[in-house]
């Protein structure tokens, strides 16, 4: 393990990036400069998004491995470009680190950024290095394009049209939900192992590993989300032009609400409609939860939540891994959500992100 | 002072973003949705940076006010814009924030950075706002443009060319060492009193303000610098276009380094020529400093350091507030400082920011 004072600030930089290629004809010019210069395409729209994201707020090292936080640090800024129905060419980086990450911890966590950027067609164009008194900050910025014609703001929702929703939802809130849990048992034990003075015990919990067989897609989701490109491109393909949309980060309750009160409308969400997965639903029978409210206010799940006219009905119905949650009402009507046994809740939001976590 | 948590994120976003209007042509959409919309201007280039700012590691709130902080954060990005001959019109803002922070505190942070927007003519479209564990993170990325041909990077200095820089160096610095020294002799004084059990003087203390009568100029330039944008517009009335171009960041040794080593290039710089405030001079003095080590490896000067073709002498020397310091020599010659009494010196990069305060 190598301290980063021994090669400074700009020699960690250079570690970093000195083999970076850029694959983006818009990228003229990447690290290295003051700036970062790109040539935009003449018929297109520069879509831009940024995220921080905090240790101890938004990811806790004790069970993210370095190389996984990279690429999902990316991955969120992705989802946001994805969700305005627009592609993503650039990204900027910056890294603020304390002392007790090496040389090696930081370039684990670059890999991760890299592998995410090379699987969406991203160049890193430029960042920020500092050092941190405290943990580990970063902060993404994500730029993309579109033509004006596509952008699809969250606004646009028209009465009766329908709302969809890609893949699964609750799984990232469940993955984190049993990573948190092994979290605390683990502490227990070593808890109990230095109480008790056994010196076995301890040498045991040194090399544990949590048994996560049969879990393995509720922490994928949580530790590695994938932003999906691929539902904006079957939807070009299809034909389809959603007129709202976002990408799920703050549970589905909070993110139809944000829609609905930026179109000026109402929804109906039925409960029975929510998609999800075989692991999610036995997780939260474990942990005695119920699934719905997890899928619903559990954050982090990265698919996109859209709306569509209603004569689009067919053309999504056959879309793989999409389906139909609801539709779209009167503003006079509210949010609702549609229990199992056909009773009408008011749809809350409780995005989980800062309230929760402070 | 009203609790974060009062209103949560949502609402902190929606209290700081509510009235911002946007200026630029080039801004379609602002903040409200996953993506900021901008219409880049069909012959302009698009310029970007980001910068990461950490509590304790670039600024100490004990003597920074959050107004002042805000302004100067926004000011250190564009500086880079207009490091490569660009016009800043876009920034997103990220926060992070502790809760000992109150809803007031990031309105005078944000009101900061508002007041720096509207003297350089930027819309804010963006960000991302969430809580902190420990201090204050701020992340600015900003959005500029330039025409192709009027981009300056830092690798076109030639052989011959002069080297310019806009205003004075080392004030920010010295501002930084004046403005610590008061932090320790506060410190001292509290220390005794307890230690003295001296009610009367805790009370002092409490109200107390050093005496900075004489220090205005110096301690202006580390809380509350200001981006050259005045510099970019004269080169450009003067029908100059530098060779090579980047602010001054770091200090002017470290910088000169970065032009001379991307270009493949060496340089002479003559200390006398260094241009330096009067206050500077009299707090380096009052310090036991070396001022014209302070004018070159002090940080945070956010002047301009360019070359210019030979040619232009004439003109350069005739531009207010603009001082050849030297030329641009044969690489092979490497990075020279010429001092006052004649003699030669190998000029060294000696960046403060991450290094001193690690």
């Amino acid at each position: 393990m190598s301290e980063i004072a021994s090669i400074g600030e700009f020699g960690l930089i250079r570690k970093l990036t000195e083999d970076l290629k850029t694959i983006n004809k818009s990228t003229l010019k990447g690290v290295g400069d003051d700036c970062a210069v790109l040539s935009p395409a003449m018929d297109m729209k520069t879509l831009v998004t940024t995220d921080l994201l905090m240790e101890g707020v938004h990811f806790d090292l004790t069970y993210v491995p370095l190389k996984h936080l990279g690429y999902k640090s990316v991955m969120v800024n992705l989802s946001d470009i994805y969700a305005m129905n627009g592609m993503p060419e650039q990204i900027t980086v910056s890294l603020a680190i304390s002392k007790r990450f090496s040389i090696e911890d930081i370039e684990e966590l670059y890999a991760g950024m890299r592998l995410a950027c090379e699987k969406h067609g991203v160049d890193i164009v430029g960042g920020d290095t500092t050092s941190s008194m405290t943990g580990l900050a970063i902060s993404i910025t994500a730029i993309g394009r579109a033509k004006e014609e596509d952008i699809v703001y969250r606004n646009g929702a028209k009465e009766t049209d329908l709302i969809c929703v890609s893949g699964n939802l609750g799984a990232a809130y469940m993955g984190l939900q049993l990573l948190e849990r092994e979290k605390n048992v683990y502490d227990q034990q070593v808890a109990e192992a230095q109480r008790t003075g056994n010196k076995e015990a301890m040498k045991n919990l040194a090399t544990a590993q949590p048994d996560f067989a049969g879990k393995e897609y509720i922490l994928e989701r949580q530790l590695k989300p994938e932003a999906r490109r691929d539902i904006i491109a079957a939807l070009a393909k299809e034909g389809i032009h959603p007129t709202a949309m976002m990408d799920i980060s703050d549970g589905l309750s909070s993110e139809i609400r944000h829609i609905c009160s930026q179109s000026k409308k109402g929804c109906r969400i039925y409960e029975e409609r929510i998609p999800l997965d075989y692991q999610t639903a036995v997780m939260a029978e474990e942990m005695d939860m119920n699934v719905s409210t997890c899928a619903l206010n559990g954050g982090e799940d990265y698919e996109l939540l859209f709306t569509v006219p209603l004569t689009d009905n067919d053309k999504v119905s056959q879309m793989e891994d999409v389906k139909v949650i609801g539709y779209i009402t009167q503003e006079e009507q509210g949010c609702a959500l549609i229990s199992r046994d056909g009773q009408e809740f008011e749809l809350k939001a409780q995005g989980w992100n800062l309230s929760k976590k402070e």
